[in-house]
């Protein structure tokens, strides 16, 4: 790589003329981007304005698995790194963007296929570049009686989504549940099929968890030792009946016990799927599609009490759903209700039971959102010049955890002089994860700043407490690593020893997540290898 | 090692003694055994008799991690290979023998205890040592309102079980869901911790699943990559109602139906855990706890059918139960009991729903063990000469798949002129695990060798169709990993990448499940390194 001007006398990373030639060799030249404007668009939009801190050098879409080997062989050969992204979306993580300066970014746009539905056994095997309302509408076009999963917009890719933990709110959205059986293109381009995949013939690939021997397939999440080019994707039946449910407290006092309620409910399996706890205003956006506008300074916390009173949303609210036939959904509602009703500020509201006829007639983005069907709401109400920044640290699912991240979190906001806002996911029976949203107008670099260093001193803070980010965004990564330090970076000491041996070119996503490749471990400048390659 | 002459004459394994005495003074002479008397002790009950092909040299028992460390950094010095066990139950698997001739044996009965429990988050946290039955007592003496899981028999360690992918049959005994969070001594001797667990003063580390970065537990079990000496295990409050479930089909013609009634129950909830699918002979053991003697040759299809309506156990019958309140254990077993009787040859019995206060009194293994009660009424009631070796192909649940693997089953006992029997467990929502049991009069060589002949032969013929062994037995982890061998084994060749670069020396249970460190695998015999240190 090199470094060149562009039209607006930017300094750019470029790759060579050679190796551009190679890669269009490889998968038509239609299909490698390395104009200056045509790159930006697989851009970050969240990021700082005019800074070029993750530029790309070039983009390259591949069509099938052979072409990713091919790509995987030609960056070996020439020291590039690569940073693969699905559809690129990734919002409040750092986008389709690369940890590291002047990176190819390989995008799945044009690997977007239904490889397979298997309506007996409830899954599909899909392409990365497949989004939740591509499976969605292959599903329903298909006339499958199957439920998809979601999160909250249907446009990302269903294996990018997985790639970064992201999680989806229906039943398999806890735990590590939905994506079952990799295809991996490994670092030095070679092709690996995981658990039973790896027996020829097998059908029992994306139905079944388990290697014989070490089982790989949590190694390639978040990872950067291979490339998931195929996965499985649980899927449930659609129910023939369903009731959205919101759940609020009005006052913050009871949110230890709406926690500990909800913890009970979970594992009682009356709620299931990942229940999400809303704070005032990120409430009234989430579940009523109706976000507050914000006031010249962060509301008060009379406000904010005025506000969850006029919008219903309370101090806490929270979104989440039953499923079953109509007898099975009444049971579940009557022990939710007596569940809530029992924290004293808990109110209980659902609109009503519906059956499978009505599904694809609801609205309102917490109705659809809960029965697998993709919206776009959460962003089309958004302001264009709103962008968000999330830290997704993981909290032990008890009241008094949650209550201390919480006020960690009001502190930092309140220091900053930013609104708070929170979605609590509840991602299994013992775990959340209490995603501080930091919104900003990213039309205003100072404005941007100030989010992102509110950020970094909410990964430090709840670090020290001992709860650490478990998605974070490029710019967050190495510090949220820093935090894993048992035994002087065990852990990271460890996978560096993987990575070294399966891509001792160092090319695949250095620095995802704080895993450095060794060129680049000995650098003073962490995100440059020591040869200087860059 | 080298080989010496014992007091019976046979050829055995041994150690230098300067081995022994550095593990001597590393754990105390006390936990150390090399005297061939007391290292007999810890061989494989069910192996072949006078065949030394697993013997170990020597068995050294660790009291602490520290300890577990020492002997780690040991073995590496010496180049010996080293074989964890816990318990050493792993009946039918090989026990606790080493697959290579001559290791040392690492057991952890002496540290066994249970290290936390959280009732409120419902885990507990336990040392390799720790048995089902420890667990089960220790909940049972603080008073905790907790179910704790079990396999067929509680002496056995439950770190030891979950290491071998060996099931439970309660909540948590599908799809990887109970164990969670690990302390790992990895083969130069460092310690780690997986997950939330590499944060330190975390939490979260026994609630959650992921770590930031690749997520490791999965690739700790089966697997020769690391030691693990303290485990999460993920326990569910006690129901207030609990109904043991048993469903029977007269017909054998009816397995399909069985099978995908089964799996649209599981898929709806209306089952969970682990259903247990036995053949006649077997459910007479394991629902009756009351074995048909063998005759003088293998049972005809007509006496099968003869001993299915004698015992009640008709061609198939399903161990499993139902949990909840009492409207919801009621709300199940009447969906059950119509999708079972749906079926032309289906019979549903359930003796009747118990409340939390009779479940201590239930007798009877299946009633026990389905309310997390320990047991050894399943060897207990096998004659002491009997003995069994296990091939657990993983099949996806659907009656037509099951079929297949059931009848070429069928074929190979037929052949080899022994009573056919199969234990069904269903692993998940889409999964099975189809268990060949070989039966064999273990006091018979020749017996025995057929039994173990027999195996081989199933290994071999699954393969070939595409369903692979997930826990074989010592003598066929080759034969097994032999047909997981897509694109020229490219799992095998991954994880040996990944073997060499943690255990240069190769100490640690070299050759499990197919995994060799690079030493071995040049070697003409594979089970001894290539330079002859054996």
């Amino acid at each position: 790589m090199s470094v060149s001007v562009d039209d607006v006398g930017r300094l750019v990373p470029t790759i060579s003329a050679e190796l551009v030639s190679e890669l269009r060799d490889a998968v038509g030249a239609h299909a490698v981007y390395v104009e200056r404007v045509k790159v930006d668009e697989f851009k970050d939009a969240y990021w700082i304005p005019g800074d070029e801190t993750y530029a790309a050098s070039a983009v390259v879409q591949p069509a099938t698995t052979e072409e990713v080997q091919a790509i995987v062989r030609i960056v070996n050969l020439h020291g590039v790194p690569l940073w693969p992204h699905s559809q690129g979306r990734n919002l409040g993580h750092g986008g389709p963007s690369p940890r590291v300066r002047g990176s190819i970014q390989l995008g799945f746009q044009r690997m977007n296929r239904v490889l397979e539905i298997d309506e007996e056994l409830a899954y599909a095997v899909v392409e990365p570049g497949v989004t939740w309302q591509d499976l969605h509408d292959e599903v329903a076009a298909r006339g499958l009686d199957l439920l998809t999963p979601c999160p909250d917009l249907g446009w990302g890719s269903i294996i990018g989504n997985s790639m970064d933990n992201g999680h989806t709110y229906q039943h398999y959205g806890a735990d590590y549940m939905m994506p079952t059986g990799f295809e991996v293109v490994l670092p030095d381009g070679e092709l690996l099929r995981t658990g039973q995949g790896a027996i020829p013939g097998s059908t029992s690939w994306h139905t079944y968890k388990r290697s014989l021997g070490p089982s790989l397939d949590p190694l390639f999440v978040q990872s950067n030792l291979g490339i998931v080019t195929r996965m499985g994707v649980w899927l449930k039946r659609r129910p023939p009946a369903y009731a959205p449910v919101t759940l609020v407290v009005d006052d913050d006092g009871d949110l230890e016990a709406a926690i500990d309620t909800i913890r009970e409910l979970r594992l009682a399996g009356h709620l299931e799927g990942v229940p999400a706890v809303y704070s005032t205003l990120r409430a009234a956006h989430m579940i009523r599609d109706n976000p507050v506008p914000p006031g010249p300074a962060p509301f008060t916390p009379d406000e904010l009490k005025r506000i969850g009173a006029e919008t219903g949303m309370g101090a806490w609210a929270v979104r989440t759903a039953a499923w079953g036939d109509t007898e099975l959904v009444a049971y579940k509602l009557r022990q939710i209700e007596a569940a809530w009703l029992a924290i004293p500020s808990g109110r209980f509201e659902v609109p009503r039971v519906y059956e499978a006829s009505e599904y694809d007639g609801l609205t309102g983005s917490a109705a659809q959102i809960g029965i697998g069907i993709p919206t776009l709401k959460a962003l089309e109400s958004t302001p264009p010049n709103i962008a968000h920044v999330d830290v997704s640290p993981v909290v032990p699912l008890r009241g008094s955890e949650v209550r201390i991240v919480v006020e960690e979190l009001r502190r930092q906001f309140a220091a900053a002089r930013m609104n708070f806002g929170t979605g609590i996911m509840v991602t299994g029976e013992r775990s959340a994860v209490v995603i501080a949203g930091i919104r900003y107008d990213k039309t205003d670099e100072a404005v941007a700043r100030a989010a992102f260093e509110l950020g970094r001193r909410i990964v430090l803070a709840l670090g020290r407490l001992g709860y650490g980010d478990g998605r974070p965004h490029l710019e967050f990564m190495d510090l949220a690593a820093e935090q894993h330090s048992f035994n002087d970076h065990a852990y990271r000491r460890f996978v560096e020893r993987i990575k070294d041996a399966i891509d001792p070119n160092g090319v695949l996503s250095p620095g995802r997540h704080g895993i450095w490749p060794s060129a680049y471990r000995g650098a003073p400048d962490a995100e440059t290898p020591s040869d200087g390659i860059i």
